[in-house]
């Protein structure tokens, strides 16, 4: 079964574009809370709203040999649990050839993810190692969510943005998608006119403030959907994050098909 | 003390420019022998020739916490033995800001080292928790040794290739390098004349085929020196991994002060 298939499904199932970050920042948890059951939590409770789950390795990171511990244990909950729901590691990596295929095997054989994001400055070439998985899916950054994002990403080439040379370069690599910021919303409009039927993985809608009727409107294929909505601070750290998740998945159900 | 000023220390004191790659592949390690039991024997027979330790974090991650594991005791026995030697972990991150701080906390707090790798696409605002840290220091990836790294890296902005473009506005930034890979001689010439005074980070030289002395003629600065030769696998896989460093340093000595 494919990424897409896979997401596809579970889509269909849950009836969700809906993907939750799990960066459980040891800063925010409660004391004594392990970032593994904390986790649990979250997607005890989730389960059925979300199309995927995204955790990001720099919250796990923080904590050295341990939060690679509790993201493996995380990951081993979704497999026993919930294997329908697919895992997307944010990751953000990218090195040469020979070395991706380290991280290919923390993401794929230790982990068990389904997907990861990808820099795309080191080249196409470079993550043969990630692309080539046929079963597995990338995420290449296209248009990042900070405000100082454009420094490099909007620099022309030949009158196009570097973002979008990125994008139409990246989707012709196949089996993968793209990360296309819900904070910049006329980048995210452009990206999908220049590629239409690209899947996009859009975060910055919750704490980072972007907005979700414009991405929705302006991120959507027209032949339906094509892509997913990731939050995470919003969502896990509400007071009641099933509540908050409810109300998100049907905030972006009501804009589905409106363009 | 600043991570320039340790480098110009242990430079001075080893006579080296020699960085040594901490890639402790797997598959390439005698069968039951661990990382750090594999690191610890190449460090204690190339701790007075070398300048600094780069460990790159794919290998140990492809093992999961449990390579984590040993690259924090790598690190750890480093600190305890030769606490004179600077660590540069190889990670090329690259994340917006907040999330940057788990990665920090990674590097700086869990693993202790005093340099990393960076990713430039996010630009500078997004890698501030790396670039304020005034006693660290961050590379940030200019032109990496990919045969195809010229997907992105030569595209022309206003004539100038974006690799240029990443180097003469990273060096604005302050309290950073540059990676410049030596299988580009001609790219490392360009950009030693963009930009003079900033160190740079030279892979590519060992197994990769890189020529030392076109990369020592065009990276050194007129100054002297500003520049770290980083070989890994040339080295670290030798039947005589001493050998093989006091030969590469010896080289590189040959070179130096040769423009």
């Amino acid at each position: 079964m494919t990424f897409q298939q896979k997401l596809d499904s579970i889509i269909s199932k849950n009836n969700s574009l809906l993907c939750i970050g799990l960066d459980p920042d040891i800063k925010k948890l409660p004391q004594g809370r392990g970032q593994y059951e904390f986790n649990k939590t979250i997607i005890d409770t989730t389960h059925d709203l979300v199309c995927a789950y995204k955790p990001n390795s720099a919250f796990y990171e923080a904590r050295g040999a341990d939060g690679i511990s509790e993201l493996k244990m995380t990951c081993d909950y979704l497999h026993n649990n919930y294997k329908d729901i697919p895992i997307i590691l944010d990751a953000k990596r990218g090195d040469i050839g020979s070395t991706n295929e380290g991280y290919a095997i923390f993401a794929y054989d230790y982990l068990g993810v389904d997907a990861i994001t990808l820099q795309p400055y080191v080249g196409s070439e470079a993550l043969v190692p990630f692309l080539n998985k046929k079963e597995k899916f990338s995420f290449i950054l296209c248009r990042t969510t900070n405000p100082g994002a454009g420094e490099f990403q909007d620099l022309r080439v030949a009158k196009t943005p570097l973002y979008q040379v990125v994008a139409k370069r990246a989707s012709a690599w196949g089996n993968c998608g793209l990360v296309v910021g819900a904070t910049y919303p006329d980048e995210l409009r452009m990206v999908r006119q220049l590629v239409p039927n690209t899947l996009f993985l859009v975060p910055g809608t919750g704490a980072q403030g972007g907005d979700l009727e414009m991405s929705m409107k302006n991120g959507q294929m027209v032949m339906g959907d094509g892509l997913i909505i990731s939050t995470s601070r919003s969502i896990i750290f509400a007071d009641n994050p099933r509540d908050e998740a409810r109300k998100f998945r049907d905030a972006i159900n009501k804009l589905r098909g409106t363009l």
